[in-house]
């Protein structure tokens, strides 16, 4: 295992730590937690947004924390839930009073933990609502579907909404609808390695792919020959354009999962674009880079969701976080 | 070799065909070329900021074509120099009847290449003016040292200079001044694989580490065994600040090298900002991320730029290039 680490141990926090350095005017660091909240939080009668999960997604959380975007990210360890307690104290260090939105990848330990920091904070008197994200389609069925990189649409355009002053039932059928509109499909190279465990997931030869893979270090649902850049762009948008009824206007996210090259990811995309264009899918934005990630994992994945105009304009809106710029 | 590509003498045409095809409203790609230009150029009265290189290094340098930016960046094969023609291109069709300032790293193939297309240039009567970055302090000799990820400070600067409206002399005068005030130092975990080579540029052993590697997959100055983030973040910051008096208010960024996750780039950021507040160093503003990259190498750099109120003013200008947001 070859990482600029300090302990295994200590990743999380020393992460959290380095993330508020960079940032000391916009985040901080919740006392004794490894949340890491919008400086100004709680925003008076604004509806607070609350994410997290497992950390290794980077810049996935607590790069999307900022204005027009989350109030707050709950990071786990390593590829683990945040504990319920986390996640209570993020919702309560947002709650400016008109509640708090809760943005859940589907994995059952964070729906679980999550959901039971939605009744702590219910006990309270804080009102909690939340979207569930599956827009993985590697998986047939739906209830089963994993989240990975569409939750980023999810964390942007929920955020935009109580930015511009929503209500939980306004953003919560917001966050409904691009759920119901958000594919994705990945792929990978390689495994990756957990800082504790020390030793990759999964192995892969040097001619083989995994098709399918989560987020998480899990291996695929197809395991196959490296073939063309083309051929896998091909693979990815097949299968989200199979799922789902794509037609009008699109963001297109061709995100790595760690260690792919830019480039590579630009050769993707090259792919992605004419096999829409053929489609008549009119892409409207386009993302190619890094945001929702598997520690080191070199791969990809492709993210197709569809706009209406309310979509567009939230799609649009500024967005303050250090890892989304709008 | 394990990439998403489809002919490996073919990534870059490729590369640039997928940048352009994700932001067709800023981008273009200039006929025959692998240079990618602002959609708008030329920008008529404007000093055009053209810099470029070997590719590889993505987001450099085609990611920072945008409004406040680079207007154009040529792109040469994977960490091979553009060639004269290309760089006379772009040079050409940036040219708004301000001039041309060229932004090169100090590498020889790249001097001599945009030096023959700055005669080219000026036989059409076309003022060229340059500026060569040589930040890595791995190297002893002054003008020996390459350009590396202080090159990014160059470009933002004198693109926000151009944008304002500065002159030929003037943009030249404060790309001197960011090149005087700028050093880095880089390290690596593991090597990385041009494409068309297929193989590692140098083998290195699960406990190793190179110290003062530079962008184009060359080994560095020191072979050592892999120490804590710590240590390591220590090392880089104090060879910059050994070879530079820094005080006052300075910009830093923690650079990764590809395939470094960025939960470690936060991780050497934290002991970066600690070794800073410790001198007494006011960090005025942190990029933490891949912004000059080396394929999927592993690995990160520290680059520190000292800042007078000028320098604060122009890297805090606005910028539309999809790979620097300010």
């Amino acid at each position: 295992m070859k990482k600029i680490i300090n302990d295994p141990n200590q990743v999380v926090q020393d992460m959290a730590e380095g993330m508020v350095a960079a940032y000391p005017d916009k985040l901080k660091q919740l006392p004794g937690t490894t949340v890491i909240a919008r400086k100004d939080a709680p925003v008076a009668k604004k509806v607070g947004i609350v994410s997290g999960g497992g950390s290794g997604h980077e810049p996935a959380h607590a790069g999307y924390v900022g204005k027009g975007m989350l109030d707050a990210a709950a990071a786990g360890e390593v590829f683990t839930s945040p504990t319920p307690d986390q996640v209570f104290e993020a919702i309560k260090a947002v709650n400016g009073g008109a509640g708090v939105f809760l943005v859940i990848k589907n994995y059952m330990g964070d729906v679980l933990n999550f959901e039971m920091a939605a009744e702590l904070a219910e006990a309270e008197g804080i009102q909690v609502e939340k979207v569930i994200v599956n827009d993985d389609v590697a998986i047939d069925d739906q209830s089963s579907r994993r989240g990975i990189a569409g939750t980023v649409f999810v964390h942007k355009i929920a955020g935009a909404k109580a930015e511009q002053g929503g209500s939980l039932e306004e953003i919560k059928a917001v966050a409904d609808k691009v759920v119901e509109n958000v594919r994705s499909m990945g792929m990978a190279l390689t495994p990756c390695t957990v800082p504790a465990a020390g030793t990759p997931s999964f192995q892969l030869a040097e001619n083989e792919m995994e098709i399918g893979i989560g987020i998480h270090g899990e291996s695929g649902i197809e395991r196959k020959e490296i073939t063309t850049a083309d051929e896998i762009a091909k693979e990815l948008t097949d299968k989200v354009l199979h799922d789902f009824e794509f037609t009008g206007d699109a963001a297109v996210m061709v995100n790595g999962l760690g260690s792919t090259p830019e480039m590579e990811l630009s050769i993707v995309n090259k792919q992605v674009q004419s096999i829409l264009a053929e489609k008549g899918i009119n892409v409207y934005q386009t993302f190619v880079g890094e945001y929702m990630t598997s520690l080191e994992m070199a791969g990809c994945s492709v993210t197709l969701l569809k706009l209406d105009d309310e979509l567009k304009a939230l799609l649009n809106a500024s967005s303050h976080a250090p890892a989304f710029h709008g």
